[in-house]
């Protein structure tokens, strides 16, 4: 089931992709159910705080018309940034499943360590490698792409 | 100018205690004008993203119509949580002015230091303690007014 609902971020990530977006997805689940989705945006919606975390973050918490999603898991085909952990621990959401770790490039890379202190002193349980080629492959293609654009 | 702008940032928290919300406030100035506005509105949206910082990063990049924000300055009653420190960081805020520092009972208060470890790598400026005590006491009146009620 990890996998499936992993492919659900990436189908998220495709779609940021299609946008010329830096390709990263995210979904919410509750009791087995798909309660929120996202996609990196920030150029699209010209917003520096729409990561696909923080979209699906806001989408689950519409629907189960709550923020508190201390009964939700979230599944990330990138390793969050310190703002999207920040979101995450804040929601109270109980476990976090990641595709692909930090690579290089990261604004934050370097805190890889505290964000896991962040997590570990929430109390948060987190999961790496759900997927991880794939969702690691999109993000090098894209900026591949983009490299070679220029 | 500095007190004058943490005033309109206060003036922002006053709208989060009148509606019973932790009483955080933060605008964003760009070239002396006040561009983006916001106080923490989580309990009143149901929304856990909502906090003051977010609120005026999103306007200020609407108003603007970019999200990097490199020109900006941020001025923000309370020590902003993880979620809105790195939010800061990404959208790539100038310099940030604090009113009141954390005390406790804060879900990341052990992070301080991690978060100004943020602050330096990232070269954000900040300089803490601007009308300090007046931030500092609309949250503790908040606090205790609410624990009274049970």
């Amino acid at each position: 089931m990890k996998e499936y609902y992993m492919m659900e971020a990436y189908k998220e990530a495709r779609k940021a992709y299609a946008l010329k977006e830096t390709p990263i997805g995210a979904i919410v689940v509750f009791n087995g159910e798909i309660v929120g989705r996202g996609y990196n945006q920030i150029e699209l919606t010209n917003d520096p705080i729409n990561h696909a975390e923080i979209v699906a973050l806001k989408n689950a918490a519409k629907n189960l018309k709550r923020w508190r999603l201390y009964d939700c898991e979230i599944y990330i085909t990138m390793e969050p940034c310190i703002m999207c952990a920040g979101a995450i621990v804040n929601s109270r959401i109980k476990k976090i499943y990641i595709g692909a770790g930090h690579k290089k490039n990261h604004i934050v890379n370097k805190h890889n360590e505290y964000k896991l202190d962040i997590y570990r002193d929430s109390k948060i349980e987190y999961e790496f490698g759900i997927l991880e080629e794939l969702c690691s492959s999109i993000l090098t293609n894209f900026f591949k792409e983009r490299r070679n654009l220029y």
